[in-house]
């Protein structure tokens, strides 16, 4: 199947799935549902690395690139991840160059990074029976987005593009805006936080690197694909759900 | 709280959810999303019995009564659902008296019926500690939905509501729709089956008992709850998932 | 290890834990803390197959014996917790000859019964590599027991008794007490219950089987043992817990 | 993909994996490895209802056929394993019409059999969105093997095999080989097992059904499939594991 | 409910449960008989994160608050034990000031910390909708304790209960003693463990802050809520079960 | 049961499994099958927490000596096992002394290190009562295996080895071979890897400490015990997993 990278490359601003609840099920759904990718969020979502396992496996074989946001300073999950068969790891709060490095060093093979060899699962997976041609690749394929959400990171920004190997960044616009607002308020669409979107994508573009960002709504998906970000998650399973739910229960109930 | 049969007295037309994928919090959200009730299917959906155990423990406390469809035939797993805190059991296939003894047999305590004494969960669950006063009680606010699906059924309805300790009826319109059919096709809106949609509610409101149905969109639940039924399945989790999903991606990439 | 039957054999009135939590570390913490033996219910308790497995693989290799509660009706459960592992099933509601029939047919191979052939989890963990060794000791040493719990029973007993394969009988003294009382209340040290834990033993003794009863409190478990109970069920894992964390809360915190 | 009935008709033996232990890569590793089908064993094996849905999610993408081996009697279990996934089931213990004709009304959608809709789990796996065409194909297509595994069974295969819906039989050689042993003995080649695999084939044959076995030894398969059987099921996954593990540690140390 | 904050500004000296083994229903079992609230181990008890989440799920809508005692170093569970609905986190092996400021970035959000934005699960379990009305009081009432259980930590403790964000320490009196007797013994009473644990109230109280302390017995609970101390851990799970099964066998089987 | 320290030091070179299907069964299996010791595979094997628990109490109670592989960095987890019964934890990417250290400090009680104490699970599955016993022996007869697989470890050998607490030094030979390569290729036979696999091992012989390594064949778990390994672990499940279907595959189905 096409790579992450491959599909980052293709342009159009791929939409991943924000999953959650640790249940395979509802990440193979998404897959299922026309999501271009699928996001597992062991951070705030509620995944362990069995679950995550489990969860890589029923995507997978669909034909989507997987995707794990790994807990804050991770990095041995990082390397697990991608072990277990996603093809790109979110890393939050990467707030500086140490931060990056760290994060690339779990990523990439020597000898950019110190990714350790193991990717028995992965091959599995996707049928790969070449290590070497595995290990030739996978540096290229795989794709490391450092989150950015604080104003350490933003006065970073530019530091962290140009360590090698990450390959993007993702905003997380909670906590940006929370910082941006010096802990008042959380609001994702607050001015501060939408001009800090805006700076950010030029930075990356300026670096050559992928953008990403997290949307709660179709709305801020759309304007986020308009800005040019690349890949944008689109919700989480918890909003689909209760969504749907409610949906059907007002079409039936209307409010008085 | 109020018991699942004094709230199918309150009348309204009560709206469970319908939970297949084996996860306690798709469960607990469907009761937090504003539905009446929950049930968790068995027969079709994916549980098995420990996972039904904790999905009730998921859905007990949120105050919201609980049910269980069975497995064809399993009526032991009838008896568990009530010892693990379900108030209400839908057992499919129910297609003669005898069918209809059995089942009572393994919802009701003796004298009625053959049910086993061991609630301590759904004690646990409840609060309950006064093993008489539940004993004295779980009879009458326990509720038995016999499924009428089949050609024997509709043709042994009187004498199924007839049988002491079936409470009530739960019709399943896609079975009952081949069924009608010959086998020719699923249709749950088929004009035989809307007919007998029409012919049990009749039935069922001359023997004093509860109607309920499975309805997959929000328009057959209003015509269900304006024909008169007490209690209706609104759709499923994994509608729910995708009408939610579909509803997002939709939004951000509108057909061409 | 010494089997369950020659344990049985030596007397003394054999105390079994009883556990309904599906942890396998409650059924091994029980069989180390002095048991005799292990007891997993799957009627009450909430134990799944898979469960079953995985607790009876925590006790098993303790040197304990390790039996099995299976549903209402479940004689397919009964063949698997014997090739699981387990050396002896009580099953519940056996009310009839043609219950105690179809119990033994699960229960023991040709031409006693009909059990199936497929110990290779019990061998494992037993260490048996002889399959023909097995097949002709597995009859005599595994132990099924008939639960006497309905007046039904009670009239057949002598019947249930003289089926050949049929070990034992396990008095169940919270339902045979209701069915007593014909529904008006659960109390299992009533005088009509107490005389029929007294008949059954009678009844038991001529027949040169083993008897077996569920005692909630230890100074039920010590009448029953000097009335001559081979097997007796001291409490249950909730039981032990509350037990447990009452007697020290209260140490602290004494009642005023 | 292929069918399990067309494979089944382009001939030549398919071979099955069996597995037992309840670990979803397990059946996983055992498609990739080269069967051409993967079977799940919830009789003798460690299945719960659960984990054979998270077992056929596991092999249904790769594009094998799955089947699952439901405990004695389980024909609710049945359906519920053509739901998850299963193309094919096979039954223990099929002694009689009576039993043959249980099974098929689990496996058979009306009028033939009284399967009950709600394939929801199938239709994700398979990407089928047409209920009326999956309605139109399922008897057709879905293989319900019985197991002819007891004299009883022997005596009365013809009549099994008459039984509209019965696609083929599977056959047991052990307990086959106990039961023609009056129970002295295991023995899966006897001479009198031997001769009953032939026998049971000839039937099959006449019949126009498929008829399959199980062979713990290649050796036992290639006589099989030299024989004519249809679909043979080679060894377990406990055997697979024991036989690559004695293999290397032989390969290390040596036998002095 | 009120928060734990509250709880423990109330006086008295709450007593916690103590969780080892990762089985929900022994969480909840603990909130229901009478403990003050309940803490989840995960550094020396068995659990992993998904198993955190089930066995916050099952106390916190019981109106009890839960806390977690994450593994040496892993604030990034901190923040996910938050998350999932956890009020207090207790860390291990908080052995200077960097140790101590390193919990608080996990635990509070900016500009005290840098906890991250994402407490979904929480907002479901306890029916929070308003993210800025937790935000503004989240770091108020979540509850940091860090333990004290070493020299280092003892010569630090000053500045350690001076990190802004700290809100109490916890003391682990198997360590303790360790580390005050050079390795040589582990001895919760002995001498110098018990000075410590008078000095560091007085530390503690000097400060402002709550005072928590691990009881393994009831008697020392009494000594330490004599003392002052805000917050005791009384036994464990496993202590629970084991004495409440000793006192059955014990009342059945008295020693010789 | 002999200590893995005192097997080791019997000579010989221990075999041990090398699991990473997060499977309790298949742990079981290699502890019968006859490996000398188990090994669970965090890094890259598919094991959390939970598992790793459910895993070592499936071997310990076998007698054999059970080990884990811990993720990069992950200390927390070595004592974490440790508490679980494991004797034995192998360290990834031990690249300098601090790393060393950081691991002695997870794996050894002080004054030699600071592992906390909480062996609950351990005392359980092994029988130990007496708290200061094991406090006594454990620095001594739990082993630490430093992995030695990048150029940077290679090169502060020497000063690894003399830390105290480090109790030996487990080879990766993929990681070796491809920082030797420079990220070139992965060869795990590669002459420079060999080169270093003999100079290892004469640096820890000069210390006085343990020498580990991985085989992915029985060859070259030969030619590692012929130089004088200690212990090796001979391929992992997937391996045996695949050697043995593909031997009973091969031998039905021989290739054209
Ligand atoms: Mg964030
Ligand atoms: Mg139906
Ligand atoms: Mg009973
Ligand atoms: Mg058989
Ligand atoms: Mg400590
Ligand atoms: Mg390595």
């Amino acid at each position: 199947m096409a790579s992450l990278a491959s599909r980052l490359a293709a342009g159009g601003g791929l939409l991943t799935s924000w999953i959650g609840i640790p249940e395979p099920l509802l990440a193979e759904a998404s897959a299922r549902a026309g999501f271009d990718c699928v996001t597992l969020d062991m951070q705030h979502g509620l995944w362990g690395p069995e679950g995550v396992m489990r969860g890589l496996g029923a995507v997978v074989p669909l034909g989507k690139p997987a995707l794990v946001r790994v807990p804050v300073g991770d990095f041995a999950m990082a390397s697990r991840a991608l072990d277990m068969g996603a093809e790109g790891v979110i890393a939050p709060m990467i707030n500086s160059v140490a931060d990056a490095k760290a994060f690339v060093a779990a990523m990439k093979f020597p000898p950019l990074g110190a990714r350790s060899w193991g990717p028995t699962r992965a091959f599995a997976l996707t049928g790969e029976t070449d290590a070497n041609a595995y290990l030739a690749r996978a540096n290229r394929e795989t794709v490391a987005f450092a989150m950015i959400e604080t104003r350490e990171a933003l006065a970073a920004l530019g530091d962290i593009l140009a360590v090698d190997g990450i390959d993007g960044v993702f905003v997380g616009p909670s906590d940006l805006s929370i910082t941006l607002a010096h802990g008042a308020a959380v609001d994702q669409r607050s001015p501060a936080m939408e001009q800090a979107a805006r700076d950010i994508l030029v930075a990356v573009r300026a670096a050559g690197k992928w953008a990403g960002i997290f949307a709660i709504t179709p709305a801020q998906a759309i304007d986020y694909r308009a800005l040019g970000y690349d890949f944008v998650a689109l919700g989480t399973d918890s909003i689909y759900l209760r969504l749907g739910m409610t949906a059907m229960l007002d079409a039936v109930r209307p409010a008085g």
